[in-house]
C-alpha cells in the first residue's frame, strides 16, 4: 500500500474509533466491569501506545515520547518490552483523565502524519502500520463489547445510543449446503494483511460435510431453553455442565425474563429478543450443547473457512449502525452460506493452537498471538461490532469457552451421510 | 437549635462537602478500588438521598423526588425503606454521571431551604436534620480515606491536593498520666446531638489506670518494625498473625521501602515518614502487637473516654487542611493528654457492642447503628480527615480489627501499680 | 491434689477419650471433615503430645520420646515450642495409624505413671498435669463435635451410637428470675482449677436485670423459622444477615426438612427435632436474631456468671450417654435457673475479650488462651458433651460468631426497667 | 474372546487391583488429597459399582445388589444413571469402611463368576464387560498417582513400598528419526479392544516430520530450571505463565531442592533426581515451554501415533514394580523410538476433541469419553504406573494443561526442514 494510501486509512481507522466514544462520559469510559473487559479509555490509550512504541519510537528521528509513564500503563501483555500495568487494575486508573488521554492520542497521530510524510517507508515500518491498524480494530470491537458489558450491570439498564428499529422478519427455513472435502487448503492466502496466526497456508483433510444455509437464531435457541436445555446434563461437555451449574446459567447473557417474555440488554438499553435474529452471546459450551441438542455438530474451523471462502465479505457490521445481529433480509444465491460474515461470530469445534509450520513474528510483536495458543476456541466471522474491512474468510478469532460477553453464535454442521 | 440556625448549619455542611471535591475530576469520584470503600460520587448521593427520604419526603408537601431510581441506588443498608444496590457493585455506576448527582444535591438543598423557610420545625424533623447532618460529616471523612484508597492503586501516585509542608518537629518524652478508676459514668450527657450508640450514659467500674501523654508515633513504630515486629508471632493476637501471613503486611499501610528509607502514600502524594507524627493507618491487631511489643496494653474506650472527658476538642481535624496527622507543636497542660483529639483515631480494645439498656431509634434510621455491632472494634477521637465540629469525647467509631485505610493510630495504656 | 489422686484423675480422664472412640474405625478417626474440625486421631495424639512436650520431657529425666516427628505432626499453636503442621492439613495424615497413635497414648500413659510415682510433683509441674487434664477434656467435648460434623457430611447420616430414648416431655412454661446488679465481682475464686482466662477476679458493674429460668427450646426456636426469621434483615446484626445468605441458612444447623417436619442429625443418627429440648447448633448470630425477635436480648458473661454462681454443676453432661440436648425432667426451686450447665452451651452477648488485670501464664501454656482474644463470642455452662467435672460458674468458652457445629444455644435475658 | 478366557481375564485384572492395596491401610484408602484425586477406597468401589450397574444388574437374573446406597456414592459422573455423590466430597466418606468395601468387591465377583458359568455371553455383555476390565485399569493407574499425591501432603514423606533401585545409566545422545507425512490414517484398527474416542479411523494429513529417539530426561530439564526456564516469561504459553506465577512453580511437581541437589517424592519414599529417566511429573505447560527453551516443538497426537504404530508395546509398565520411570539401558533398532511405550505419559500440542464422525457409544457408557472432550490435551504412550496389556498406540489419554500428578512427560518434535 503506498504510503498516502495507507496515511488516509490510518486517519481514517482512527477516527472510526474517535466515531465510537462520542456521547460517552469520562466514567463510561474509566469503570472495568470485570477483570476480562478494559475501560474504554484504556483501549483508546492501548491502540496509540502501539504505534507510539513499535513505529513512532523506534522510526522517527526527533519523536518526543508524550509522557514516560504511560510505557508502563498500557502496555497490554508484551513482556519483551518491559514490565506492565495488571490487567485486573485497569480499572483503577482515574488519572490520567479521559481528556488526557485523547490529547495522547492526537500526539501520536500527529507524529504519525510527520512520519508518512517523511517519504517512503520502509517495508517493515508499513507492516507495523498496518498491524497496528489492525489491532486498534480489534479493539473497536472490544470497546463495545467491554462498554456493553459495563451498562448491563447498572441496574437502570442505560443505553450506548438511542433505540435502533429491530424489525422481526418472516422465518427462513434452514437448509444445508454440501461440501466434497478430501485434501483442501486452508489459511491465508495471497498479498493482504493477514495475522500470523493465519499462517502458513497448508493441507488438510476433510471428510465430506454440509454446513448449515444460516446461523441458528434466537428462535432456535428459545426452543433449546423451553426444551429444558439449561437443565440437562447430557447434552453437555462436562465442564460446560459445571459452569451452567457454578454461574446458575439459564438462558444467554444479557436475556431477562419478565411478564412471560424473553428481553435482552442491547447497546440500545432493554429490546425483546428477535426470534429470527442470529443468536448471540453464547458461551462455546451453550453452542456445542445447542448442536448436541439438535442432532448436528460445529464445524471444524478448516470446514468454516472452506465453506466461506467463496462467499463475499458482507453483512451486518459495525458501520450498519445495528450493533446487534439482525434478522436476514434477503437470502444469497445457492451455495453460498447466508450472514456467513457479520452479525455474530460463530463458535467452531476446534481449540486454538498453532497451524503445522507456525511461526510467531520475531521481536515483541510476535507476543501478538502465538502465546495465547491454548484454552481458548476458534470463533470465525466476524459480528455486528466488527470493522467490515477487518475480517476475512481466513480471520481466526479466539476466546476462553466460557466467555459470553462476545457478539458470538453459531451455525450447525453435520457429517454427509 | 432555631430553624435559622439549623439552616445555616445545613448550608456550611453542604458546602464543606463541595470544598471537598474541588478539583476532582469524574473519573476520580466513580471509581470503586475495593469492596470496603465507595465511590465519592456514591457518598455525594447517599448523603443527599438520606435527606430527601427521611426529611423532605415525609414532610415537605409538595416536594418532587429528583429521580426515582435514586432510592435504589443510594441506599446504603436501610432494609426498612426498600431493596438497595450492592455494595460491592457501586462501582459500576457510570450512570447518573457527577455532574448529574451534582444537580441532585442542588434540588435537595433547595427543597431543604423551602423547608426551613416553612416555619419552626417540630422537634422529630429538626433532630432528623441534626442525624442527616451528622451522617453528611462521617461521609466527608471516608470521602478523603476512600479516595486515597483509590489514588494509592495508581502506579504514578497521585497527589490530591499540592504537597503540604510536614516540618519534622522535635520528638516528646511520652509520660504517663493516672486515673482513680472506680464507679465512673460513660456515654453521652448533656442537650447536644449525639448518636444512639452512646446511650444510655451509664455506670461502669474501672480499676485504676494510667494512659500515656501522646499517641504512638512513627518513630515508635519504626522500632516495632524494625525489632521483626512483623515476623514474630508471639507479638500478635492469632487472628492478627493469620492476618500478617494472609496479606504480607511488612508495615502500616501505604508504606513503602527505598533507598532504606521509609516513604508514605498521603493525600499530598509520596512523602518521607515523619517519625514525630502519630502512626496511623494502623489495623486494630497492629496497634495491640504494638502494645505487647511494647509492654503496655490499648485502653478500653471506657479508660479512653473517662481520660479525655475534660480535654478541650482541639486539634489537627480537616478544617487544618493537613489532611495527615501532624507531629506535636506545644504540649498540653499537665494531666491533660496531648493530641487526643484529631490527627488520628485510637484504638481501644474495646469491640463496638451495645451499652447496657441501649436501644435503637424506632423506624429506618434505627437501622444507623445498632446492627453494626459485632466484629468490630471502638476507635475514639477524631482524625486529621475529621470535621472539628463532629466529634466529641463519647463518640464511638467503629471498624473491623484488619481496616487499615483510616487515620487509624493508637496510645498506650497499663494497670497502675 | 496430693500426687496419687492426681494419678487415679490422670488415668480417668484419659480413659475418658479411650471410651469415646470405642466402636469407630481408623477412617472415622482420619478424616477431617472442614478446616475448624481435627480428626479425631489427631485430638488423640495432640492431647498426648501436650503431657509428652510440658511435662515429660522437662520434667522425667530417662524419658524418651515415641516418635521425633510427633512434635512437629501434633503441636496445635504453639509457636513456642516450634514449627507446626497447618491445621488445614491435619486431614493428610494417613500415616500414623490409628494404631501407631493409641501406642503413643500408652507410651506416654506409662511414663506419666513413672513420674507420679517418682515423689511427690512440684507444684509448677501438677499445676501443669491439671492443665493437661482439663485441656483434654476440651478435646474430648470437640472428638464428639468433629465427628458429628463428619459423619453428617455422610450421605448415609450413620450413626456414632445407637439410638437413644429423646421422649419428647410436656413444655414448661419460661419465667424470669431477678437480679439487682449492681457493684458485682465475677472471675474465678478459689483453689480449685481454673484458666488464666477466668482471671484476675474482679468487680464490675451491672444494672438490673432479668434472666430466663429455661433455655430457648427448639419449640420456641421453630416459632422463629416459621415467622420468617431467616428472611428477615431487620432481626439480624449486619454481619449475621450476611452470613445467612452467603451460606443459606434456613434452619439451624443439621436440621433437615422432611415431610413437612423438622428432623435433625444427631450421634444417633436422624431423628426429630424435640420441640421440649433446648435450641441447639445455633450460632452467635441466630442467637442473637432469635432474642431481638423475641423482644429480649442475650446476657452478657458477667449477668450470665452471677445468675450461675450459685447453682449447683448439675445436669446434662457427657456421662448421660445422651449426646443430645434433652428436654428438662423436672424443675429446680425457685430462683435457681434450670438446666444452666449442660445441654446447651448458652451464647453471651460479650466478645471474648481479657479482664481488666489479665496476665497470659508465663512461657509456651501462656499461649493457651490470650492469643485468641479477638473476633469470637462467649458461651457459659457446658453441654451435653461436656464432662461432668472440667465445667464451672467462671468457665469462658469462645467461638467465632458464625460457628454452629458445637452444641451452642440460648438463654434470654433483659433488663430490670 | 471366549467367555473361559474373559472370564480368567476377569479374575486377573480383578486381582491385580488387590496386589496394588497390599499393606496400605485404612486410612490410606480414606482421604481424598485434592479434588482431582479420589481415596483409593472410592476406587476400589467404583470400578466395581460399574459391573454391578452395567453388567449384572441388567444381565444376571437373580442378582441380589451388593447395598442400595453404593449406587449414589460410587457413581463417578454418569449422569444418565441417576444422582451421584459429588467429587471433591468423596473424602467424607469414612462409612462404608475399606472392609465393607472390599466385601463389596467380593459379592459382585463371585457374581460375574456365575454369570461367566451361565454359558455364552451375547455380544453386547461382552464388550461391556471389556470395557469394564479397562475401565479399572485406569483406575489402576489412578490408585497409584493419588496415592502418591496423598503420601507427598505428609510431612514425613511416607514410602508406598520399599526402596527400589534406581541406578544411574550413561545418558544416550538424542537424535531424530523422520516421517514424511502426507495423507495418514490414524485411529484403531483391527478386532482388538479400543475406547470410542479412538475411533473412527480416519484420514490426516501431515507435514514431514522428525521426533526424537527418546524422551526428554530429567537431566535435560534441570538444564531448563538452570536457565531460568521458570522465570522467563517469553518461554511460556500465557496460561502457562499465569499458572507459574499463581502457583509459584519452580521446578516439576514433587521435586524439593536440598543441600545444592534435586530429589523428588517417590513411591519408594524420597530419592535423588535420576537425571537419565525421563522426565516427569510435568504439566503440558512445562512440556510446551521445555520445548520452546529447547528450540523445538510438541508433536501432535497424529505425529506420535504415525511414529509409534510399528513400535513393540514394552517397556516399564506397573509390572516392572518400579513405579517410577527408568533410565534406558539398551536402545532399540534404528527407526523405532526408545521408550515410546511406558516410563511416561507424553503430553502432545493437540486438544482433546472428537475425531471426524465420532459417535459416543449409545447409553450411560456413552457418557465414558465424550462429554470431556474440551478444555483437555492428549497424552500417549503410557506410564510406568499403566499395566502393560493396557495402552497401545491409538491410545488417547486426557488431562487438563495443568495437572502434574500423572506420571506425565514429553517427547520432542521437530518439523522436517
Amino acid at each position: 500500500m503506498p504510503a498516502t494510501e495507507q496515511s488516509a486509512r490510518y486517519a481514517e481507522v482512527r477516527a472510526a474509533t474517535g466515531r465510537l466514544i462520542r456521547g460517552l462520559s469520562a466514567e463510561d469510559c474509566a469503570i472495568q466491569s470485570m477483570p476480562d473487559a478494559s475501560p474504554v479509555k484504556w483501549h483508546l490509550a492501548h491502540t496509540t501506545w502501539f504505534f507510539e512504541t513499535f513505529v513512532l519510537q523506534p522510526n522517527l528521528a526527533a519523536y518526543r515520547g508524550f509522557d514516560p509513564t504511560y510505557g508502563y500503563l498500557f502496555n497490554s501483555y508484551y513482556n519483551a518490552v518491559g514490565d506492565r500495568h495488571p490487567r485486573p487494575e485497569r480499572g483503577m486508573l482515574s488519572r490520567p483523565r479521559l481528556g488526557e488521554v485523547l490529547a495522547y492520542r492526537r500526539h501520536v497521530d500527529e507524529a504519525m502524519q510527520r512520519l508518512f510524510l517523511s517519504g517512503p517507508l520502509a517495508q517493515g515500518i508499513a507492516e507495523l502500520i498496518d498491524l497496528g491498524m489492525h489491532h486498534e480494530q480489534q479493539h473497536q470491537e472490544l470497546v463495545l463489547t467491554d462498554l456493553k458489558h459495563l451498562l448491563s450491570r447498572n441496574p437502570l439498564r442505560p443505553a450506548y445510543q438511542g433505540p435502533w428499529p429491530l424489525t422481526p422478519i418472516r422465518p427462513r427455513l434452514r437448509g444445508w449446503i454440501d461440501f466434497e472435502g478430501g485434501a483442501c487448503e486452508i489459511g491465508h492466502e495471497g498479498a493482504g494483511f493477514c495475522f500470523d496466526n493465519e499462517t502458513p497456508r497448508h493441507r488438510v483433510w476433510l471428510s465430506p460435510f454440509r454446513i448449515a444455509t444460516h446461523p441458528v437464531t434466537h428462535g432456535d435457541f428459545i426452543q433449546f431453553v423451553e426444551d429444558g436445555g439449561y437443565r440437562r446434563p447430557e447434552l453437555w461437555l462436562s465442564a460446560g455442565w459445571d459452569a451452567v451449574q457454578a454461574r446458575g446459567w439459564q438462558a444467554p447473557a444479557y436475556w431477562e425474563r419478565r411478564d412471560e417474555r424473553w428481553r435482552t440488554f442491547t447497546l440500545h438499553g432493554m429490546a425483546p429478543v428477535d426470534e429470527n435474529a442470529p443468536a448471540c452471546h453464547l458461551s462455546f459450551y451453550e453452542a456445542e450443547a445447542f448442536a448436541r441438542w439438535a442432532g448436528e455438530r460445529l464445524p471444524t474451523e478448516a470446514e468454516w473457512e472452506i465453506a466461506a471462502r467463496h462467499a463475499p465479505v458482507e453483512g451486518n457490521f459495525v458501520e450498519s449502525g445495528a450493533l446487534h445481529p439482525l434478522a436476514l433480509r434477503e437470502t444469497p444465491a445457492g451455495g453460498t452460506p447466508a450472514q456467513i460474515f457479520g452479525d455474530v461470530w460463530e463458535w467452531t469445534r476446534s481449540d486454538y493452537g498453532p497451524y503445522p509450520g507456525y511461526r510467531p513474528a520475531p521481536g515483541a510483536v510476535g507476543e501478538y498471538n502465538g502465546k495465547f495458543m491454548s484454552g481458548q476456541y476458534v470463533l470465525r466471522g466476524g459480528s455486528c461490532a466488527t470493522p467490515a474491512d477487518h475480517v476475512r474468510a481466513s480471520y481466526r478469532n479466539f476466546f476462553p469457552p466460557d466467555a459470553r460477553w462476545q457478539f458470538s453464535g453459531l451455525r450447525l454442521a453435520r457429517d454427509a451421510n
